[in-house]
């Protein structure tokens, strides 16, 4: 029951229907004046309020002095105001009986002795008023799908809706990493929230409501410290039962962790610890920010595999190589190709070349040409019941014929196999090909080290919740 | 006296004065007709001959029945016929004194008994006629300095001359790489060799000639087998001393081994014994291709350091703890600055905010501005003498105001201590960015991860030959 409600708290700074900027400006560079135009931009259709009391209107909003002025209350407060008056606005939040509140502002606990106690204060009024915070120093929520934000980073272009979540502890995540996303990956985002100091709501609640919600289906964090690890280790069990959870975690050294202590006044444990127990409850751990998305975009899109044995198909015989190597080196197996499935490889072959596996493709080009000797190649790998995750490495010429993803989306289609692509050649033609390619939600990968990461996370994570599950 | 006779005969291969392409051909699928092809887009100013019985001219090229039937002789004979003619010609190369032969055709001791017979048969020609040779197996040389090269596959747009020259056991790195390098990367290409089944030629004969060659600053290897292990030892230490080396190793686990063998022929020897041996001799190795990229750039680029104390100022406290761990789990120290640094630093911030390091330069725009902060973090951390080696992280939003770079210029050129830029965020800004920084010679890279590992790499390379110096 109290799970449930929340699960409802949290669903409101996602989905709410009625907002209130407190600290709304006209001048563009503040970030309330950010937050009112984002919202714009995205065609929030909910009602919106600013809260400034020095107008009664910003940028076509109405404006009132206070929350509690405004007649019908709002589900939820943006307070982008200088820290000093964050306590003050969360008593008027409390006369307003608003019930979900998010501040923007920094210069909290991050920030000495007169931060701690500012925070104190705040946090008392809220506990009192039944409020609960995200944040302070955070961007906060973005849901593209109820066309919401409270970041204050200017959002431009289409935000694609998709299957991945990210939850943070610094605002990078709502703003460049937001915009590398947009920019630069073709995997759509479900939800986005930003949780710096995680005074109240923290990576627990997100998680729970993540569990539930029906547009996620891979979620990924990048994490500072924990409020309380054990419900974290309790609610990630569940969580990665049904859906892969990647985790990016800050302060592995001491270095790092004296950085997050004087961030977000987190203090990061012993990172061997953290490790351990996180990889127990079927989490994916990754080192940087690149990994994370590697891995997100593999665990959201493929199938899990059934085992560790990879079929490799190359256009190069040195990539195979690089293939072997990396598929080994990222814990799974190069497959011993069925007889059946060398024979016929052979069979197609030049009389002076020799099959192998990885299958190198150059000399089959030569006799079938080379869009249909990836399509054999990939078969191979597909059919062959020795195989059980599949690695296609293309090798991208200027002058490569397009044509070859209506040749190959049959076979990539299939979906029974999880399949990642490596993209290597001509910038242009690459990303060309990459697009077509996630379109119909197949990796690609600019590396085949890389792509053999990436579907060994597969593995691992299905090995990790397999073992979880038996245990039970 | 030999080793210069040597690299006289090797600088043969990529400066002939003139080429004759056996097995020239009109139809454009073929070999002879794309390396012809090739030729003539770079603007060989060499003299130019085709070999085909068949014709007198291809392409404009005059074209002979043999070798011996060009009256004044060729400097180079490109070979692309099928293996099984490939000993004829040898014998045609002999008799008409031709001493560098570049074999392309495969089919020769990766294909076979029959394929081992011919390449023995090809062999014993050379020896008696003194004929050096590259390949069989391979695309040869690109020397963009000389618009000279005997690559297949088709090159298109300008080839940036530069500072760094690649050796590879695979087409690919003048193929796949090379498209790659000219189309995403910014940096230059002195020289690409690439040596096929290394019948004759090696790495060895190569990197002699790139010691002396006044264009290469770094080199970069892609090598599954060694010919002669104990002289390329004695090769790269000596290389090593003055340009730093690059090795990316295929065959490092048994998979690969087994698919390096099937590929050329190699037999690759246990990785952990390479990989001890290779250190020793100051060469720098990597797992895989975008390693070698990112490590080469800043290779070329930067100075060595001093010492492993990095100073990271970035516009987001999330990446200051992602740059504390990666410096860290690199192999750097993240410094302790100076006491005067921490001082100014801290006397620009507004009041809520605590000096710390790596520099968050987020509360001190609030202060001077985006631009002027990161102009004041990147002073602070170059001229901090607690500071070796400096990492700025710049997060970069679709309004990103480039003429930022001209205020870094003349910072980021004084060239004391090395610096690296990550370069993180909206694609295309990220993209001028990086452009305009890598035309100054600062390397850029997407991540901190990845910047924080090229920097371990030159302080490696540092280590690695100031050691190997002391110890002679």
């Amino acid at each position: 029951m109290e799970e449930n409600l929340s699960i409802e708290e949290i669903k409101r700074f996602f989905d709410p229907q009625s907002v209130a900027i407190v600290g709304a400006s006209r001048k563009s560079d503040k970030f309330g004046s950010v937050i009112l135009r984002n919202l714009q931009g995205l065609g929030y259709p909910g009602r919106l309020f600013a809260v400034n009391p020095h107008t009664s209107e910003i940028l076509g909003v109405r404006s009132f002095p206070s929350l509690e002025a405004i007649p019908e209350g709002v589900d939820i407060a943006i307070i982008a105001v200088p820290a000093f008056v964050v306590p003050e606005v969360m008593a008027d939040c409390a006369r307003s009986r608003t019930k979900n509140v998010l501040i923007i502002s920094s210069g909290f606990n991050e920030a000495g002795e007169a931060g701690r106690k500012r925070l104190e204060e705040t946090l008392k009024t809220a506990r009192r008023g039944g409020i609960r915070i995200i944040g302070p120093n955070t961007t906060g929520i973005l849901n593209p799908k109820a066309k919401f934000t409270t970041t204050f980073t200017p959002l431009t272009g289409e935000i694609r809706e998709g299957p991945v979540a990210f939850i943070a502890q610094t605002g990078m995540f709502a703003g460049v990493v937001l915009y590398y996303i947009i920019t630069s990956e073709r995997f759509g985002i479900s939800r986005v929230a930003g949780l710096g100091n995680k005074s109240d709501v923290d990576d627990c609640d997100i998680l729970e409501y993540l569990y539930e919600d029906e547009d996620t289906r891979v979620a990924m964090i990048y994490m500072e410290g924990l409020n309380d690890g054990r419900r974290f280790l309790q609610i990630a069990r569940k969580f990665t039962r049904t859906k892969p959870l990647v985790v990016l975690k800050g302060g592995r050294t001491s270095a790092g962790a004296k950085a997050a202590l004087s961030h977000t006044g987190s203090l990061a444990g012993q990172y061997s610890i953290t490790e351990a127990l996180f990889k127990q409850a079927g989490i994916i751990l990754v080192h940087d920010l690149e990994e994370m998305i590697d891995f997100a975009k593999i665990l959201a899109y493929q199938p899990v595999p059934r085992g560790a044995r990879a079929g490799v198909a190359s256009m190069s015989g040195g990539e195979g190589v690089m293939a072997s190597d990396s598929v080994t080196e990222a814990g799974l197996v190069v497959a011993n190709l069925a007889s059946e499935s060398s024979n016929y490889f052979q069979s197609l072959l030049p009389q002076w070349a020799v099959a192998g596996h990885p299958l190198d493709l150059e000399p089959l080009q030569e006799t079938v040409g080379r869009s249909e000797a990836y399509r054999i190649g990939l078969e191979i790998i597909l059919n062959d019941p020795n195989v059980d995750i599949c690695l296609l490495v293309m090798s991208i010429v200027p002058a490569m014929d397009e044509s070859i993803i209506d040749i190959l989306a049959p076979l990539l289609l299939k979906r029974v196999k999880p399949v990642a692509v490596a993209v290597v050649g001509a910038k242009q033609q690459c990303e060309n090909l990459a697009t077509r390619l996630e379109e119909m939600e197949i990796p690609t990968y600019p590396t085949v080290a890389r792509a053999a990461k990436s579907l060994a996370a597969l593995y691992h994570y299905a090995q990790a919740t397999n073992s979880g599950e038996s245990k039970c």
